[in-house]
């Protein structure tokens, strides 16, 4: 059989529907990273994936090829290390709460993260916008400081699943990024190389996020609760509304400030949403944690209210060089012109893409205290020549004005949180459980 | 919008199954020769193309862009010129009788050819094993030794079609061979391009042909024909048994030698298959081609016994630089070990494949005037021992032996022409007709 032969035979099996074996996705990732298989060939196997769709045994396998392309983390700890992952939203500054959190609770977060992309914030954006904080840590230094201090936030650096960033760019320019397996795989793959033993994956819903379709999010919590399971990981994914931005502030220093301070403020917050969310997420994470649900709620608030969440906010920020000082006092920069309604009503809808892009290009402009605060959430009643939101930096508040759908009557409710997807059998994490 | 923009679109509309503006398709064929759609790109959209299928106006906007990509030919003569296509078969010297047969008749024939492909034989290759003749004509030779002999048969120059040898080569590699859009693109635009005011389809349906479903041949058929039908050319298309060798001598210089003796023999051959096939051909290109049908088989037969078939086929290769004498007494290398049926009973079938190969490397090691000489045909009674075929050149008999299955039963007889598809209302060709 020559090389070129079974590549042509898993093209045409995948073109007339067919899955693949698992050992030809291990060959297929091994040869587009040797380059036996070319971008051409991987482009027309994406293409024919998004179409046929793709059998759970063979994202299965494609995962697995994928993780091991690069190093794999280990966390031999013998207690469950956690891992959350957002599939990309306004706001989204959850992460930055949820993590030291977690934490304090007594469960291990080993959080590996992104940038931002598109309209959508990226976690280690937000962070490395505290002086001096640092997240390209070595994996032996990652380790070390969960171990140590409980939680850490960090990129992914180049060697953890090679294969994700060649095959996502490619399939971002030749029309294959919504297959739902490709992009369980993408996920799944990232936190299975980074030791995760067990996972909670908050798949973002609406507008403002890159899935619009219910049944589609559904689908994918579904897979990448089962496809976690297949690797021994107990995971739960939330699927959940993201129209309008999540926290009140878009940015991003702003939004680790508003993060510090919802831990600093025991979680008191006039944003409930946001608070609900961190809630949400946290407690998926000390279940699939191994904490009790009978006492996992108490450890949560206890953790909130006497302070240990932000301690270890605050350990978290020192380890990786931030400075004590210069992050308890970071501030936003003043507010600048605000944004304005045109007619008395109620804030009917909030366009997350342009605030989200709007966000972004005032930091760009105006440097990392930049941002926009929002004051008319979705639900407000408003009259004309009141303010929306609030710009910090160089921005036009007139644009950003027309992001919010004024109407007559107040708009119905949207859930936030959509779905609970868990695994229905809890299998054993790979490593024991933390209790 | 970003150049990016516009392919992004496409390749996601085409991936949902929606189908694309004429003007994409004219972009997107401009910019895959310029370099603004990638490789990757353009094979992913042949993937969607492949899977999803394709509108008949998108082929015809495809094939139009394809004609469009480079140098387009033209007969100023007032006469419809004719060209045939076959889609490759073993033992096709089809084309080497016809063209001149049907010049003969009165319709000038301008013929453009290809290569061997795989175990297919190619017209080019055949007719280069004739000392002294070239097939590299410019356009403007092409055209004056149609208008002044009558016919020609020439290589598809690197300026016609340049779009078509690039995609198909993408194709090959990418999976997306087997779709009936593409194909019937590829096929038409280098007839269009061409100059062909009228065309004959031979669309080969078997074992030994790249088709091997009767209804994928039939769809294809029909698509040629009224693809032709949309750009003024009227068209027919058969589709013919592609199991067992065509001619009774499988190779080069072998072909093109069975040509000149069934035409110097007025016709007269012990291979009635080849007979039917030849007569079929040439009918439909003498009816497209503007002759009433009622006097079409009556000419048929005419430029056949009056030898004038056989001096237009002597014109045609001295024409295009072949030396008549050494034309003429062309022969074979002399038949060696002969292939022998290893038990009594009856050929039941040959594999055209094996056979193909065969031929294919004894040329290769032997030179043009070797091949393979067919006896013992589908059909036949054998007994033990007797020979099944010739070998003429250094090949391993026993193995070409293998390439007949004996049985103990006579087979059913497969028909030789499956079907005939023509234009349910005859255009007006784009050329005044010939008579």
């Amino acid at each position: 059989m020559t090389e070129e032969g079974w590549i042509r035979r898993a093209l045409a099996a995948k073109r007339d529907g067919a899955p693949l074996a698992a050992e030809t996705w291990t060959r297929l990732v091994a040869g587009y990273l040797n380059g036996a298989v070319d971008e051409a060939q991987m482009a027309a196997l994406a293409m024919a994936c998004t179409i046929r769709g793709m059998a759970p045994e063979e994202i299965a396998a494609l995962t697995a090829a994928m993780v091991h392309s690069g190093d794999v983390l280990d966390f031999p700890t013998g207690r469950t290390v956690v891992d959350k992952h957002s599939s990309g939203g306004v706001g989204d500054a959850v992460s930055l709460v949820v993590v030291p959190l977690v934490a304090a609770c007594g469960v291990p977060v080993a959080k590996l993260s992104g940038r931002a992309l598109g309209h959508t914030g990226g976690t280690l954006d937000k962070l490395e916008a505290i002086p001096g904080l640092r997240t390209d840590l070595e994996p032996a230094v990652f380790r070390a400081q969960v171990e140590r201090v409980g939680c850490a936030i960090a990129a992914q650096g180049p060697r953890l699943v090679p294969a994700d960033k060649q095959l996502y760019a490619l399939r971002d320019r030749t029309g294959s990024v919504p297959s739902p397996g490709l992009i369980a795989a993408s996920i799944v793959s990232k936190k299975i190389a980074g030791g995760a033993g067990a996972i909670v994956y908050d798949v973002k819903l609406g507008g403002a996020a890159f899935l619009r379709d219910a049944n589609d999010a559904l689908g994918l919590a579904q897979m990448l609760v089962d496809l976690s399971g297949r690797f021994g990981r107990r995971a739960s994914a939330l699927v959940t509304a993201m129209d309008e931005p999540l926290a009140t502030n878009v940015g991003t220093a702003v939004e680790a400030i508003e993060a510090r301070d919802f831990l600093r403020e025991g979680g008191s917050t006039p944003n409930q949403r946001f608070a609900q969310l961190v809630r949400a997420v946290a407690l998926e994470m000390l279940q699939v944690g191994g904490v009790d649900p009978g006492v996992a709620a108490e450890r949560f608030d206890r953790a909130l209210a006497s302070g240990a969440a932000y301690e270890m906010f605050v350990a978290l920020v020192v380890a990786q060089g931030g400075d004590r000082r210069a992050f308890e006092g970071l501030a936003a920069l003043p507010a600048g012109a605000p944004a304005l309604a045109e007619r008395d009503g109620f804030v009917a809808a909030i366009d997350g893409v342009a605030i989200g892009e709007a966000a972004r290009d005032l930091v760009a402009a105006s440097g990392s205290r930049a941002g926009i605060r929002i004051i008319g959430t979705v639900g407000t009643a408003v009259r004309r020549g009141e303010p929306l939101a609030e710009i910090r930096g160089a921005g036009d508040a007139t644009a950003i004005a027309r992001a919010f759908a004024i109407a007559a009557e107040p708009p119905e409710p949207v859930r936030l949180i959509q779905a609970t997807v868990r695994d229905a059998e809890p299998r054993a994490a790979s490593k024991g459980a933390s209790e």
